[in-house]
């Protein structure tokens, strides 16, 4: 399917099925946080799963390549990103099993109803409204930073779009780890299971993998630390596999 | 200093400074955790420290080694834990700046008054009650399991006794981490530092160290996960630092 491309934007090749993704560098571009996040989200055949705040779709799109889920959707609040999110699936003839829409998370419950989904996935802005420079464009600092919606907005709203034993995964700084966990349990999303990845060995984490289950019982399975590079500056295997699953084009 | 030993008992080098501890295999001896904890806590010159549960005064007398701590108080509920604690004590010529009190947890705040410590150091039995045998003999299911005081009575007792921006230590199972950091949260004891501990790299965390600090600000930094073993078997080299800061005896 032949798609129409805007000035400035390029066709990102995302090395699985073929599939390609429509990024604005200056825009926010996807990156590793993404693809982890899509490796550790577990989507079940017939599956139907929301991702809050979809940028450019990439998690829809990794999500339809890698897994049986019957149908992805995703709500972006900046119609540019929807725009183009909306383009990519067109341009993967993925249109019956993606849908887009335009759509402010702090209203998610009321736009799709209660219990509307098995699976939450979300890459929220990690910042706080007030931390890190505010000379950013404005389409990358609604990203990255909790401008538009907060991690309670996105808490309380999955508690309710949820259905009972429903699965929520999101990547965000373990240095927000302790609000994460209690907001989780606070909006009835126990957490189940968590990932710290490093960059290196011996180097701080700077990203957390969770999953949490909605009326879940508390008890959570803490994964080996993920490390991304070897001493010599090469991938660990691990993320070789990660990445590696996705050149495969299973 | 010569002490009396009682039948089954054994006086263990704890390789710094010539210090010894008497422990009774078959009742609770200390391990990894509690070294691990004393490594990770930090106690400054003159600081007030108490230890919640002090068993046979492991974390006392590690402390008391390695730091220039004032005084260091162990609570501890079972009388002949708290009688090989104070022998120990004396065996190592501490008794003016390790005091050890038989007393219950729940009620700590009432024995020492609020606001009345610097530094609080824990290392609590890890099982809920209903977990995990309930075979093994009484005073190891009292240090094990949550018999006679749980996490929720640890937090609130600690943050009354902690002196405003006084510090929290614990070290704990990461499967009860939302748990513990919602509790930390609740009691006013924000967390500030959190390290995970794996066998391996590549296996699952079976600890977690964790610093809070009472009225602190929201924001945890997670330190770079402790891995024990290489791959050969042999101990990596943050243990054997961690564990030769002793076998020098500084």
């Amino acid at each position: 399917m032949k798609v129409k491309m805007k000035p400035g934007e390029r066709l990102d090749d995302l090395q699985i099925k073929g599939y390609k993704i429509i990024q604005e560098p200056g825009r926010f571009c996807f990156g590793m946080d993404a693809v982890l996040l899509s490796a550790f989200a577990v989507v079940r055949p017939q599956e139907e799963v929301l991702d809050l705040g979809t940028g450019t779709g990439i998690l829809p799109i990794l999500l339809a390549a890698k897994t049986e889920g019957k149908s992805f959707t995703g709500l972006e609040l900046q119609e540019e990103s929807a725009d183009m999110a909306r383009r990519s699936v067109l341009y993967n003839g993925l249109e019956e099993r993606i849908r887009i829409r335009k759509g402010d998370i702090k209203e998610a419950s009321s736009l799709f109803g209660k219990d509307a989904f098995s699976v939450i996935v979300t890459n929220p802005p990690y910042m706080i409204d007030s931390h890190g420079l505010k000379n950013e464009k404005e389409a990358l600092w609604i990203a990255r930073h909790e401008a538009c919606c907060t991690l309670k907005d996105i808490l309380r709203e999955s508690g309710k779009l949820l259905r009972q034993k429903g699965r929520f995964y999101m990547v965000h700084r373990p240095f927000r780890l302790p609000e994460i966990l209690a907001e989780m349990i606070q909006a009835g999303i126990e957490p189940k299971r968590m990932r710290l990845v490093q960059p290196e060995q011996g180097k701080e984490p700077n990203l957390v993998l969770l999953e949490g289950m909605k009326g879940g019982r508390p008890r959570m399975t803490v994964e080996p630390t993920l490390v991304v590079y070897r001493e010599d500056g090469s991938h660990t295997e691990e993320i070789l596999r990660i990445y590696g699953k996705e050149t495969e084009g299973e």
